[in-house]
This record gives C-alpha cells, sequence and structure tokens, in this order.
C-alpha cells in the first residue's frame, strides 16, 4: 500500500463513517420513538388508540388526517377533565376556606346567609341560596383585591389546603393518564389550552406547574379588573362583578375570543363542554373530541346524568350519534392520579 | 513513514479534525451574530441602542437584566407603532369601504346620517357624529354575520383596498424598522403580541401574515359574539354590541386577561398606549418601553399633541420622566416603509 492510497481512504472513507454513524442514530432514535409508548397509563382501547392514532397521523405530512404545525390548537376543560370535581368545584372549596379565614373579621357572617351556611359547614344551605348565594360568596372571596394580592392567596391555599374526603393537596388529584396527553400532545407540537368554567385568574396560579400550561393558555371565567393607580403605583383590581362565564355557549365564544382559531382536538366531561366540542368537531378538516366518563366510584367518584357537579347527559348522547371517544375512566386508566 | 503510522495518524487524526472544524463552525456563526445588525433600518443611536441593548442582555444568561424565557413577553400597539394611521385609523377606511359596498341594498342611507356623510365622502361630517355616530358604522359594517364570513370580508379588502393618498395596499404601510424589531425579539425567545384599540377579528385576519403574529397573540377591541346552532352546524354569530374596548386603562385590562403575565417591553406612539407602558414598566426586573413619535411629515406623517388621531402628550411626558425610549421616526429610521 502506498502512501498516497492511504490518504485516499482516509479522505473518502471519513465521509462514509460517519454517513453510517448518522443513519443508526436516526434509526435508533425512530424505534425508541415507537417503542416507547406515549400513554402508558392507558390500558388499551378504542380510546387510547383514538387519540394515539390522532397525534400519529396529524404530525405526519402526507397522512392523510395531517394538520399544520400552527393549526395544532388543543383545548382541555379542567373541572372533571383534568382533575376531580367532587364532592364540589375545588374552587369552591378555596373560597370556603376564604370565608373560615375571614370570618374573624366579618362577625355579621355568623348569621347571614349563605356565609353562615359556611361557616356551619353546611353544603346544602349553601347550595340552596343559589345562583345569588354564590355571587355572595364569590364577591366575598374573590374580590376588592389585586391581581398580584389574589394570586399570592391562592397561591398559599393551593400549596398548603387539603381536600375534604381525599385529605391530600388538591393538586395531587389531578388525573395522571391527562397528564400524559398533555405531555403527549405537546412533544407533537400541539398547544394545549384550558378552557374551564373556573376562574381565569385562580388556575393560572398552578396551571404552568401542575399541567404545564402557561397563564396565557389559561382561558376561565372571570370578574371584571379595573387599572389603578395607587399612589403613582398601578395596580389592577378585582370587582365584585361578573364579567364572563366561561362555561356551555361560552366555551366557544371564549376560544374565538382568546385564540382566534378553531381547536382541532376538545377534551371535556360534562354537558358544560358540549358547544366545545360541537365547535372542534364541525371545523373543515381532521379533529378529535374525547369525553371523560367518570365510571370508576371506587378510586374517584361514578357519575354522569343525575350529578349537579358535572352533569354528562346531552353531551354523552352527541358523543354517541357523532362517534366522538369516550373515556370510560374505569376501564381505560391503569391509576387515576399520579403516584 | 510506515503503515502503521499511517493508519495510527488516520484513526486519531480524525477527531481532532471534526472537533477543530466544529469549533471554527461556532466561532464563524457567533461573528456572523454579531456582525449581522439585527435592526438594519434603525440609525445609530439612543432608541436602536436601548432595544439592542435590553435584548442582548435579557437572552444572557447571568447578565444583570437577564429575564427567564417564559418572562419574555412584548406588546406591541399597532396603529401608529406597527403601521401608519393618518388621516384616520384604516379600519374606519374598511367600514366606510363596506358602506359605499352596501349602499344599493340601503337606500335609506342616502338621508340617514352618519351614513350620508360616508357616502359623500364627508369625514368632517363623519366625524361630527361622534361615538354614536361611530357605533352606528360599526354595527352595519362589522355585525350581523359569522366571524367566519366576517374574516372573509376583511380578507378580501386587505389584498385589495388601497390608502386614500398613499394609493398602495394598507399593508404596505407597516414599518420595516418596527418588523425589524419583531423579527428580533422573537429570535431571541420573545413571544410578540399585538395590544391595540383596533377589532381584535379584524386585525387577526393579516397578523400573521404581516407581522408574524398569530392570532393568539392578538389582543384588540371587540364586540359581543353568541355561540348559535344553524341547521345543527355551529357559528359564531357577531351582535351589534360593544364588547371591550381596547385603549387606555383597558390595555393592561386585557394583558391580564389575555396573557396573565406582566409583559417586559412595550412599545406604543400615543397617550391610548400609556397605561400599557406603565403597567410594563413597573414590573419587578427589567423592562423596555418604547414610544414612537411620528416627526417626519415628508416620509410618513408629523402629529402628536394636537391631532385627533394618535393623540400623544401625557405618554411623551412620562417618557422623558421616566426615562423610557422615544424614537425620533424622522432621524432614527433609515426607512419607514419596506421596499
Amino acid at each position: 500500500m502506498t502512501e498516497h492510497q492511504h490518504q485516499f481512504d482516509g479522505n473518502v472513507g471519513q465521509k462514509p463513517w460517519i454517513t453510517v454513524l448518522l443513519a443508526v442514530l436516526a434509526v435508533c432514535l425512530q424505534s425508541t420513538a415507537f417503542a416507547t409508548d406515549p400513554l402508558p397509563s392507558w390500558n388499551d382501547g378504542s380510546a387510547k388508540t383514538s387519540i394515539i392514532d390522532f397525534v400519529e397521523c396529524a404530525k405526519s405530512d402526507g397522512c392523510e388526517k395531517y394538520i399544520a404545525p400552527e393549526d395544532r390548537i388543543a383545548v382541555f376543560d379542567n373541572d372533571g377533565t383534568l382533575w376531580s370535581e367532587q364532592p364540589a368545584y375545588f374552587q369552591l372549596f378555596f373560597a370556603f376556606d376564604r370565608i373560615r379565614e375571614m370570618a374573624d373579621d366579618h362577625p355579621e357572617w355568623q348569621s347571614e346567609q349563605p356565609f353562615k351556611a359556611v361557616l356551619d359547614g353546611n353544603l346544602e344551605e349553601v347550595a340552596r341560596s343559589g345562583k345569588e348565594g354564590l355571587l355572595k360568596i364569590v364577591a366575598a372571596t374573590h374580590a376588592g383585591m389585586t391581581t398580584e394580592e389574589f394570586a399570592t392567596i391562592v397561591h398559599e391555599w393551593i400549596e398548603t389546603a387539603k381536600h375534604p374526603t381525599k385529605k391530600v393537596l388538591y393538586t395531587e388529584l389531578v388525573y395522571q393518564p391527562m397528564l400524559e396527553v398533555l405531555d403527549y400532545l405537546r412533544a407533537n407540537g400541539f398547544k394545549t389550552y384550558i378552557v374551564s368554567g373556573g376562574g381565569i385568574e385562580f388556575m393560572r396560579v398552578f396551571a404552568e406547574r401542575v399541567y404545564g400550561v402557561p397563564p396565557e393558555q389559561v382561558i376561565g371565567s372571570s370578574i371584571v379588573t379595573e387599572f389603578q393607580l395607587r399612589e403613582g403605583k398601578p395596580v389592577i383590581l378585582r370587582k365584585a362583578k361578573l364579567d364572563f362565564i366561561d362555561d356551555k355557549d361560552g366555551k366557544p365564544v371564549a376560544i374565538n375570543k382568546f385564540i382566534g382559531r378553531r381547536p382541532v382536538a376538545a377534551f371535556g366531561n360534562s354537558d358544560g363542554d358540549l358547544q366545545m366540542l360541537q365547535w372542534t368537531a364541525t371545523r373543515t378538516g381532521p379533529s378529535l373530541c374525547v369525553l371523560v366518563h367518570h365510571t370508576d366510584g371506587t378510586r374517584e367518584w361514578a357519575y354522569d346524568i343525575d350529578s349537579h357537579i358535572g352533569r354528562l347527559d346531552k353531551a354523552l348522547t352527541a358523543a354517541q350519534e357523532n362517534d366522538w371517544s369516550v373515556v370510560d375512566m374505569k376501564s381505560d386508566w391503569k391509576v387515576i392520579y399520579p403516584d
């Protein structure tokens, strides 16, 4: 072998060596992607399959149901879809805890409804106070402070308060299988939004840490806020006046206002999500609509048509008629909550 | 030289060779980054320097004014900040063009104000009709159709309509130097938002194509919308009722509602932007506030304290008092519009 030959081998052989290495690496990475189950807490079944089939095709240019990256908007209800909502919406427990904390400064609450009922722990009496009573509770606990003060109050509560029967932090009652769906969608270029009847500024305090959803992707109900200069310093004040209820018809309206595009995927669990699912399902192009059905009375709660909270009736009928995916929590989910 | 020596050189020499190549490449790329002016349409001066200094430090971990990626929110007024706004807001010309188009179906407009004034091309008479007249114009031209129908109407207009004096498409009247700022911020991990008194659904039609700002990052004034099923098909209807005016105090309120974080950078041009700039300037941590001052009567328009459109008075005083950056369009910008 001459010196010339060696140099020739060295120079040209170098490129194929790198090319082969890169090719092997690419194949390995691809195999890993296919081998890893993106939804490990889901049992095999039609619900899991419908989600995976949708995402795998949506991300693959050339696939029949491919979706352009900018259109990959997925919306999720929160209460009953991303975390539990029984025996009442968790935000209501926040309000009750606030009333108990504030009671010393409000001796009149000992005899004034619905505050008396809250202090007596009489949930049924609170319910009897109706919408008017609820608004009084919201006004007393959610208004009259700046947005930053409110965020601090919610933050302290969510870090410490325990669920009345499960005796764990509320953030421990998020659904592990849905956290996996959120991650899986984001890993494939979807923007994940929360679209909930819950308070927008309440959820934003923990949505990023708990769900990986940043504040600007959290949409919810709101009260009126007002910009003010306090001794030259700007603040935004929370007023005791309803601004918007992000439920039922309000959900597509809010999606249109906040996002300005139709979602391609929507996840809900109750009749309050029906219109959001309809709005998603009837877009031009592929879509995925998923309804979480609370069927597990042992590990979580079992409820649908007769429930005051998270009533599921019309949306279930619509799901059957329109071939939306229905998650049977009892059989579809290996675990409910994170370990 | 023996064969052994040659093999030794070949095997081991390969790695340093690649390493050196990568190192050289890295240095080249870095030099290019520094050598390329991110704002080529800006003349050197305090305005340009303030923007570049802010961004270069914001993106550099360890720099005194470093900003975490999730906090890199920049907000931009639209009319007078990203595109021209004279002799009237461009959306008003859209409304006037609509009225002229619809006039055949509305013979009553020949004698009914403010429509008669619009059809006569009498801008002063339109202005005299005040807020009430303006609302009639908005109701007639912006409401009574679905959101999708409205988007189609705006799309057709923006693609064809010409500015009354400049005789070019309205989208040709965007500011080249500001397009560079938008790109520069995004290239450094900033999320760019429009926060404008203009109609949210009007701007969303072209903001992505023209500014690179997606619909979900466009915030503006709105009318009430309503979800309806039309023969089973969901639509969102635009109603003839004001929902929200995204101007002055409304801007920080809308920023808080839509984004849920305080911006770190804000760009405006009029007193309508003052509160947004105040809200940004008083966050905890570094911020950049920039005011575009219309000083170029030859290439664009020169106006400030005496102008009905884009009046700039209090915000200019605030800029001087708070050391915000003021752009002198005449001296700071090499070009106004894209080539």
